[in-house]
């Protein structure tokens, strides 16, 4: 027995880095889970799930990480009222080496899992392949998540927290949380979207109209505690990149939303993009800079990590969408591709973004 | 313009774990690069290009590695007579923390990179990626790349080389090396390679049928020398679950293999396997088991890494599909799941493999 399929060809290809979904899926639930500190920020009040601590139960960063994992996903999965089971696909990772605080996150739930990598990008990265592999017909369902910890992120990348190292203005505050996000096709979406979500949202679902794929951008950084200056020249890229194959100009989009670049890095952005002929100095904004009260938090910069761009559009932006205040957002997580071997050897701090389409519809 | 285009539905997922293409896309090109112990084994003649010494010109072990990926991207392009700019996606991931090796390996290329993440599995699952978006009509071309160097590998989970650490009989050696597969349509295929391959093997071209895609298996196994254990048990469950979904007996192959098992592991495996009623004690075989002659060359177990399963699959079974010698062949790389931290802090080292379908077709 041999299944017939139709090959749909290259229509999907559009530019040089970009797929548009002409049958677009649907972003059905997500869910986020964060830490103490998160917890006391301006978002504070909406995020799904707060940790009492930030050990989660644990008694390691790296297991409280995975712990997150794991309650971000059960909750998903318990707004979407479906199973690990329905789930075809889970495209995950994180920032650790090795991708660890993923493997012990999404083990018990025994979903064909691929590891994605792509430092705080990986929002991006799964939101990305998770609408392709629906919008292919491979998967019914695919989740994508993400995770980091301030304190394995800290431990992994800089100083151990007892030395308290200072910090520079342009240093950026590694967010402690997780998310997840159940991707579906439309059909599915319609009915779950109804049963799951309030009466003033049933209006409006949230469907992933393409995406942009990042190339590594290497602008010869080397200051670890300026990862903003690292990743504007990515993001910028992207964000020309995506508005040529698309055809579009920046003001067809009610947002453009980076990820972590903070304040220091939003600058360099939107110089970077004026360079290029493109304002986005009207509608850009940072989730690293929605994260965090930076004057009275201590965070420098503003909010990083793969947590940052994820956990934030969970709880601040899809609910903007679903309730009709924003139409269509380009959301730009951004990532930082350094090792604590690569930076000790003196390379440079690359940059990437990847670029996904959220659209309000009917 | 919006561009119009079928979504396929869900006929190509068969069963919970597998894809099946019905227009499979092909493997159009391959290379391999391999360090001086590579070169000194069985295999030794049928790579690509060997390295004089281990650092490829570089002045770290993780330079030489990006190196490495540099070369066999360049040689695979140069093969298919194509330019990086005709590459729609590159698939890359490596062993080391932030998969630093192919951040450097990659970034001149220029080509939208989803960084991926599954141990030594990692080329089954670029592979499977690669696969998939051709077959959906996403990319034209996409490169699957992948690698390992012995030296930073020994530095980011063992011990210092000049420490002479003393290694079981169960340990496995981690092969130098890189190799970089060009995935395309079939269209493209037949041209490409009338044009570049020899008189001998133009009769055969080698797709990539369908994929299995693997889970986290987690037997409890805490011995980091002993790699082979951690991975037999997700090997085993990957070939059953492959099994069941496509209803195929393991005699359909001519081989089943496995990436970096080692002799050890593929006791464990046959047995397991056994158990679960199926039989591949008559066509399994184990890359890390081709690498390195054992006994003359002190490699314990056999060889390991990324770089092991996808050096071998490019110079020894993908020249064997093609000449006719194989009709066709289970390519299944194994990972196993840990990293320094997870290991230092007692976690146990679970399994991962991804599998690829490998078909001969006139």
């Amino acid at each position: 027995m041999r299944l017939r399929v139709r090959r749909v060809g290259m229509q999907q290809k559009l530019g040089k880095w970009s797929l548009r979904f002409t049958e677009a899926p649907f972003i059905l639930e997500s869910s986020s889970v964060v830490g103490t500190k998160e917890a006391d920020g301006p978002l504070g009040g909406l995020f799904d799930i707060v940790g009492k601590d930030d050990r989660f139960g644990q008694n390691t960063w790296e297991k409280a990480e995975s712990s997150m994992q794991r309650d971000a996903l059960t909750m998903a999965l318990g707004k979407a009222h479906l199973d690990a089971s329905d789930m075809d696909y889970v495209f995950a990772g994180d920032l650790l080496g090795q991708s660890m605080a993923t493997t012990f996150g999404v083990e018990n739930f025994r979903i064909p899992w691929f590891g994605v990598y792509g430092a705080c990008s990986t929002c991006g990265e799964s939101l990305s392949l998770a609408a392709a592999f629906v919008a292919a017909g491979y998967a019914r369902h695919a989740v994508a998540v993400t995770s980091s910890h301030f304190g394995s992120a800290e431990k992994q990348f800089r100083f151990p927290n007892q030395y308290a190292n200072q910090r520079p203005v342009s240093a950026t505050w590694t967010v402690t949380g997780s998310a997840a996000f159940i991707v579906g096709s439309g059909a599915g979406g319609n009915e779950i979207q109804a049963v799951c979500d309030n009466a003033d949202s049933i209006s409006r679902k949230v469907q992933i109209e393409g995406i942009t794929t990042g190339v590594v951008v290497d602008y010869g950084i080397k200051d670890a505690m300026n990862m903003g200056a690292a990743m504007a020249p990515a993001a910028c890229e992207l964000i020309v990149n995506h508005l040529s194959d698309f055809g579009r100009k920046a003001s067809y989009y009610d947002r453009i939303v980076t990820g972590d670049l903070g304040s220091v890095g939003q600058k360099i952005l939107i110089d970077l993009c004026r360079q290029k002929g493109v304002d986005i100095s009207k509608n850009h904004e940072d989730c690293g800079m929605k994260m965090f009260d930076a004057t009275n938090q201590n965070t420098g910069s503003g909010g990083s990590g793969c947590a940052c761009s994820a956990t934030v559009l969970s709880a601040y932006y899809l609910p903007k969408l679903r309730s009709g205040e924003l139409k269509r957002i380009l959301f730009v997580p951004t990532g930082a591709l350094l090792s604590p071997v690569s930076f000790n050897e003196g390379e440079s701090v690359p940059g990437i973004a990847h670029g996904v389409v959220l659209e309000a519809v009917i």
